[in-house]
């Protein structure tokens, strides 16, 4: 078997912003979790939680602080990942804690479980989006969800039953993403082709029209800094302190 | 729709590490490599590359850095999944780099572009593992892959045939995992049961049988060094050193 509905349910994801007011089932919100459970975990650590946010002004302030994403206070389920070394250190007060090494591995693994999750509700007809918007005050997500030290909001998700559905937005080309044997400089030529690509999607999509490329865009992203308080967030939470 | 081909998938994950000698079709590679570039992109940023290493001697190498995992040479496919930012430092040489966000919007992209990957394998009758051991020498890594700067290797996967399917390993429960509003310390009675679950799954499993629970394994692992030099490294290589 090659194509199948695992691989149609991936080829076919696309960011879900508008949802419809319908609720997410309970049957159907416990296999996204157990989904998002069964991933791998590296040394079998388990060293993630999630967050199931339902509270209405709660949801309120996450959307504003993400940059005023109201989906996240619509959405039918609001999840927050977080990185979680303080239920370890609930079992073993004298853990090592703060290596990077371990910060690595938390954002790794709980990445993992997001995407089980994201997928299992793709699977079922739902829709969703990754929120990193909620790292634009990570200090005040902590005190909105009473985070102890130790564990560290990574990524908020939006799930619910999709009311508009976009277009798929094209990905670099495999030649450029994928490297054989060791890692080839970037092909001109291909990123040249690509940035076609997606002017003319840009140009063509029906809502939120632009005139732009992806190197543009890239050009435009990083002259700006990027989150420059999320290292002293993090040393204060006790990641990378070593 | 419940219960459907990829919520099966997902929830039969476990690490493969017994391979047979069959190679994978190269059609299947290229939806697994597919799959992958699928996932979300933080910003549409896409700063993933995926090196692919077939060459017996670097394999040889890297089976033997990652800690003697022989499946690392063995295995039909080996895929060392890296953060890239050297792509955009291309693009855009004045491109500000270094933050702390992007080695965490790095290490949360890669790894939903990883577990795309693993699900589309699995998903087509393959099985494979991610092999967090390429971090046990990250310089070395980066010499036999010519990794420049702004490139962190963050994981391998092995992927091929499976020779032997072990038992699923029981999670956590998602009593513990899954935080309801806010965060819940410990439940000791679930740990508790839990671990009486993790002692018997080690007891009875046919091969590699053991005696200790997930809170014994948590305090052995915990109570050493995690791969102290990460920070240095991460540095070196131009991530988070702001």
């Amino acid at each position: 078997m090659t194509m199948n509905h695992t691989i149609e349910t991936i080829l076919q994801h696309r960011s879900i912003r508008h949802f419809t007011e319908q609720q997410i089932e309970a049957e159907k919100l416990k296999l996204i979790l157990r989904c998002a459970n069964a991933a791998s975990s590296s040394s079998f650590i388990q060293c993630s939680s999630i967050i199931r946010v339902t509270l209405p002004s709660v949801r309120a302030k996450l959307a504003e602080l993400a940059g005023g994403q109201a989906y996240v206070e619509s959405a039918a389920e609001f999840l927050v990942f977080c990185a979680d070394f303080n239920r370890h250190q609930q079992i073993h007060p004298a853990a090592q804690l703060g290596f990077t090494e371990q910060t690595l591995i938390g954002a790794v693994d709980t990445a993992l479980m997001g995407q089980n999750a994201m997928l299992a509700a793709e699977s079922m007809g739902l829709g969703g989006v990754y929120i990193g918007g909620i790292r634009n005050d990570p200090k005040l997500v902590s005190e909105l969800l009473a985070l102890p030290r130790h564990v560290l909001p990574l990524f908020g998700m939006c799930l619910g039953y999709p009311a508009k559905i976009p277009q798929p937005k094209p990905r670099l080309p495999l030649s450029i993403v994928v490297h054989q044997e060791s890692y080839q400089s970037l092909d001109n030529a291909e990123l040249e082709k690509y940035d076609q690509h997606i002017q003319a999607y840009y140009a063509s999509r029906s809502s939120n029209n632009k005139q732009t490329s992806w190197s543009d865009q890239i050009r435009a992203t990083l002259s700006k800094e990027s989150r420059p308080f999320m290292q002293a967030y993090l040393n204060g939470q006790g990641f990378s302190t070593k």
